[in-house]
């Protein structure tokens, strides 16, 4: 079949490939809260089912149920897909220009809570399936979906899944969840993302607060917290913890070559967030390469004593902050936790409690990949642009399951743009992005085993 | 008159001076809301007016009612009473075992908002004059009632009544505010307070909350405030602004000796206060200096970012803290307020906002001062032991007003125990001191011109 035919037959099926993603869309998810879950895990199993795909719903993991779906084609090649079906929260309500479950259209663009994250890219995924059966009456691949719920609170049992699983999920290739077009609308291929640790820090002074004259006797948790996270982050951002950086895998020269590719203007702070200061002064290509390939500790948040208007005087008795670490490939976060832990204990900080929320490794995926090379080649036939390949995304997710726990070679491409509001209210997406994304998709799928055979 | 007879006098009356606390401590006035401010500014007058004190009520400095008694004795001695009728606001009402704003006795106790703090004292004075009007027919020395009704919000107009009617505020010695039994009963008379310098700080970052991958680029408004606390303090407590000590007076061997007298129990925070560590490892007499006679900086408080529970990823685009620096003599609030000011421009915070929020330099009055001796002989008498004098009290208050601004040696006593919970629920004051506390001031005004001539 000629491509043109495929990506016609696509565009004909338009408004039944939007249903999909309004019965996603209209059927709440929220695992910050619970609500909808169970009903959207169904929700998803029967569209499976519905275009002809085998789904099964898993609870043995001990989280949210996943949807598991798969075709088997017989075929020598093997694609996987994985979504969650879980969103944000879609508060503040107030904001919202129409309601966040229900699937709205305005200028050529689709409005709702997971219209981007993530439904838009599992409702393209099927559609792209759903083509291939009725054009050639089968994939040209074994497909399998791997569809979890708690993505949006940290997919904390996904890997206890993959464990429990592995049987199942064998595959050549695997396409991760996100991505979007740049402001140059080419579609951008993330070839992994970074892990993450995350703790919280408490400092523990007098059984009660004090009234403040006592400061200069009793030392303060809030000065001893702002001590400790001075020594553990220098002003350029490097951090202090000895041995951090001893497993980081220092980029190649092919990894950072893909820097050259990505607009500057992507990480244009100032422009894009009216920052005035920069991380070590980073701007342009340096501040990619920081964003992309390096780690960095971050405070999330940090609390003591009295916040509210004016004035009060007072020695607070705890002070506790929560700070990220984003890591970098072979940094495994468990050993960054117990460093840390040794940085405290060394600087003297045994007042300081620290507590692990929780952690996981990076993934990536060799840019010289025959994988990255399907994604990326039809990529290209499907957008009619050429795609653009970052060596990572910025933010973490759970990719290592993927990569590094299976061995599958993993991107993360989908259907957004620059102003689809991820997380955000009138999160949204455009309809010419999710057609061209399902022609990506089913691409991929005809294509996929020239490159691996 | 012998002091046997007066002091009998003043038992057969205890009746009519628990009465005058009654009246007052039934009068809610909370200065943070300004729940019966005016009415209790009414009785207070009405309380002098009917021992025979005349009493005005003032309103062009332009805060809360002062409330000004007065008796011309036409003696060669003037004495001065510096209180506050405002009081705490009572919450959390669910901690206290009868209501706030009822005088509930129990145990030789006398409960209720402001019984301590400061409406005991109040009573206690008016009823000394009453005692000395009663058995005498008239007072030994001119008296002055200076009573504000903003001392629990920052006093910030009594400095601007005391400018406008500093014709009526001459006096030979002022009494402050409050004070208390130590744990041996020794009643406690302070030489001074500290002064206060309270501040804002706030650092902005990019123009709204950012997702926190963003961390390797665009500096955390939270990591800053960090690194600037950091150059604020030294981990012995130290401050590190240039020329903060400039004007520190070094205290002479004369109040340095006080400290000899004063019980170690009385900082040692680890049996007080549960606190393991203090500022400098300081303990003993070094710790009485310092909560005494040296300055310190304290953070208040600090937030940004996500403080809640479980994790979020999040870039906050402000972070704020609120210090206090504890002044002593010489060092004046604007100065130190100029040169922190200096201090976040030398080390390049300019992205850092500073704002003032109160500031009033310290209070003390010369050890030597006639005016010591007077109150501290007749506290011997009528309080039975020997009263220990502290060099300064470790807190703040403005009485500056009185020493600095007006030329009047000024020290604080009063009716309160270690006990009494000022500011906190169940605030109380033993009947036996508030007794205490009337035959000394009496005893005071009866024997002040031995000093003074």
């Amino acid at each position: 079949m000629a491509v043109e035919e495929l990506f016609r037959h696509i565009e004909s099926k338009r408004e039944r490939y939007l249903g999909f993603l309004k019965r996603l869309v209209e059927q709440p998810s929220v695992s910050a809260t619970g609500e909808g879950i169970e009903e959207c895990a169904s929700q998803v199993a029967e569209l499976l089912e519905e275009v002809g795909i085998r789904a099964d719903i898993y609870r043995d993991h001990g989280g949210n149920p996943v949807v598991f779906g798969e075709i088997q084609a017989e075929a020598h090649a093997t694609l996987m897909f994985y979504n969650h079906y879980d969103v944000q929260p879609p508060e503040p309500l107030d904001k919202w220009l129409s309601p966040p479950f229900t699937l709205a259209a305005r200028n050529g663009k689709l409005y709702g809570r997971g219209a981007a994250d993530n439904k838009g890219n599992i409702a393209a995924r099927i559609a792209a399936v759903d083509s291939l059966l009725d054009t050639l009456g089968e994939t040209p691949v074994n497909v399998k979906f791997l569809i979890e719920g708690e993505e949006e609170i940290g997919s904390p049992t996904l890997e206890k899944f993959c464990e429990l699983h592995s049987d199942l999920l064998f595959a050549d290739g695997c396409v991760w969840e996100y991505g979007y077009r740049n402001r140059a609308e080419r579609p951008v291929i993330y070839l992994g993302v970074k892990g993450i640790l995350y703790v919280e820090l408490e400092a523990h002074g007098a059984a009660t607060d004090l009234h403040s004259s006592w400061g200069c006797v009793v030392e303060n948790p809030a000065w001893r917290l702002v001590k400790l996270l001075n020594t553990i982050r220098g002003d350029d951002g490097t951090i202090l913890i000895d041995g951090f950086y001893d497993d980081v895998e220092k980029p190649g020269e092919e990894l950072l070559s893909l820097l050259d590719d990505i607009d500057p203007a992507e990480v244009d702070v100032k422009e894009l967030f009216g920052a005035e200061i920069t991380v070590g002064g980073k701007r342009g290509k340096d501040a990619l390469r920081a964003l992309l390939l390096e780690p960095a500790v971050n405070i999330c948040g940090i609390i003591a004593g009295y916040t509210g208007a004016g004035s009060k005087t007072v020695l607070p008795s705890r002070a506790s902050t929560k700070l990220d670490f984003r890591l970098v490939p072979r940094q495994e976060p468990l050993d960054i936790f117990r460093k840390l832990e040794n940085h405290i204990k060394k600087h003297g900080f045994t007042d300081i409690s620290l507590n692990m929320v929780q952690g996981y490794p990076a993934a990536r995926t060799a840019p010289d990949s025959p994988f990255v090379a399907a994604v990326a080649e039809t990529a290209r036939v499907a957008y009619g642009v050429e795609p653009v390949l970052y060596p990572s995304g910025a933010g973490s997710g759970p990719m290592y399951v993927i990569t590094e726990r299976l061995g599958i070679p993993c991107v993360s491409t989908g259907v957004g743009y620059p102003g689809s509001l991820a997380h955000a209210p009138n999160e949204n997406i455009r309809e010419q992005d999710f057609i061209a994304g399902i022609k990506h998709m089913a691409l991929l799928m005809i294509r996929l085993h020239q490159y691996l055979h």
